[in-house]
């Protein structure tokens, strides 16, 4: 979709939090990015050389990434002079904010003058088909959660650079903007039409060779009202060879419905592999994953090791363990 | 969201089967359609008054509903006379084409001047909310299917109209084009956003008396890969009290994917029930639907009676017989 290497764009960041999806990018994939640029003000910085827009182009970058979010998740008024530079100079630029590059007249303009390309990751760019639900070839790896935001796109990520680590085939498949800004590429799945939502997500995991495993991104929960469908089509487009089961163990109630509680691990596996299984009999639960964030090492290690001994599975936290045995699990 | 007394509109239908749209609205909605238009060398007729525009302006005709279907499913060229001439005439017009009447700038002009609605009702119209999963007052009762187009708008439509035949508080849910035009309102599901799909279902069925049961149009099937994503919202939007189990006994593969094999009516029970109790503990698989369509009387009356005993629940095929015994489920 869009080419590194990026410059990550901090504009005026009040913190580091505001510029949390440009840390993002360079925790996962620091070799695509050249470099950072920010603005007076700016109180964000992830410790790399700070470049000009010239610098950047004269270093070769591809695409200016926006990595910070304003209050609202607009773009500022005041970014735009850098914005318009970065376009005159050969840069695309990428966005996952709620407002559109695109409605921006002045940047569409810019853009059109240097055919340069401005990339809105949350809005479909592609006229997906409708899933045809035919077996692909290579192998399939889908995170599902008890809930959403329980660390399905880290638990994803970490599996992919573990094997690309052991020289193994993969590829991290995102569906939602960070990821996406990650990764260049992906299906901003919560903004597709219903009718194609499944389709979507066979377009994101083509055929491949039988050794690659495809890593994708989970969306939503089969627990979480809201959501529940955006989860059914990553489910039955993506025909998961292997399911990872993630958890987050203090969370009292479902995100953002006070009148839910989580289901158990047990409950997930059972209802995530039936659904799987229509589509691929084969389908395995293989591990879990623990985002045990909210814990202490020790109440962290004793809880990981209580769920592994009562499911059956490897059970890990990759943020504190690394991906290691997850991707094991798959082998 | 538009309003009876309809004119049919049945154009220069090539045969019945291409007007089967105004036939649909006639049978379950007469009383809101007030006569037929029909242009030379139309070869359909719904046995009904033919009205001129002024007839049908003069007779108070507030939309006239496009009711057939010409190949690619277009805006016939040679039609948009008499469109104009409605719109003038004080109608609105509604369709459930595939091209848009407000792609149409002959159409759109006319509207404008003349004050008028064009209804696409395959296009939401509305900016649904995110599903709140919280719970609202009066019954709710939803057609699920082994397959897509197993009978389920008819099933809900009938029970609807028993429900009132009897003088109870009921009303049809359309998520399908077919069912909007019937009923004049409702959501089409398959082009909302994913993100708000189980939020356009709420929003379809708010809060009502206690006694009152909304009747929820289904759409596809759980266990139909392309579309299952769409199913899981209407179950998780709609938060049923009952299921109505729908199944086509003949198909030999699920509609559209060869690959699959239909699912038997308790691997339905199972997996829906399961899935409709994470927001409504207390629903309940009241009823099944056979559609019988393809089978002689005899074999018909024999399946069904086998079903009932097998699966321990009223099982008519209400085509045949009437949606007496699913709404007496239902209480």
């Amino acid at each position: 979709m869009f080419e590194a290497p990026y410059l990550l764009f901090l504009g005026d960041a009040p913190d580091g939090l505001a510029a949390k999806m440009a840390q993002g990018i360079y925790d996962w994939r620091p070799e695509a990015v050249a470099g950072q640029i920010r603005m007076e003000g700016c109180n964000a910085d992830l410790g790399i050389k700070d470049l000009s827009i010239k610098e950047a182009a004269a270093a070769g970058v591809k695409t200016l990434v926006i990595g910070v979010v304003n209050r609202g998740g607009v773009i500022g008024e005041n970014w735009k002079s850098i914005l318009v530079e970065a376009l005159e100079s050969g840069m695309d630029i990428a966005s996952g904010l709620h407002n559109l590059l695109r409605d921006e007249d002045d940047l569409v303009k810019a853009a059109q003058e240097n055919g340069r390309t401005l990339h809105d990751v949350r809005i479909p760019s592609v006229q997906y088909p409708i899933a045809s639900g035919k077996k692909r070839t290579g192998k399939r790896c889908l995170a599902v959660g008890t809930d959403c935001s329980v660390g399905k796109m880290y638990t994803t990520l970490a599996m992919d650079r573990e094997m690309k680590k052991r020289g193994l085939k993969s590829t991290f498949r995102p569906t939602g903007q960070t990821g996406i800004l990650i990764e260049g590429n992906g299906v901003p799945l919560d903004a597709v039409v219903a009718d194609f939502m499944a389709g979507s997500v066979e377009w994101l995991t083509p055929d491949n060779d039988p050794d690659h495993w495809d890593f994708i991104e989970g969306q939503g929960s089969l627990f979480h009202a809201s959501y529940s469908g955006v989860t059914m089509a990553l489910i039955h487009g993506g025909q998961p060879d292997a399911l990872i089961l993630c958890h987050e163990p203090t969370r009292e109630f479902m995100r953002g419905l006070p009148d839910y509680t989580l289901p158990s691990i047990e409950d997930l596996r059972e209802i995530a592999l039936k659904l799987a299984q229509i589509v691929n009999p084969e389908c395995k639960a293989v591990a879990i994953s623990i985002n045990t964030q909210h814990m202490d090492e020790p109440a962290a290690l004793k809880y990981l090791d209580e769920v592994e001994k009562k499911m059956g599975l490897p059970t890990v936290d990759p943020f504190r363990q690394g991906a290691a045995r997850l991707v094991e699990a798959l082998v």
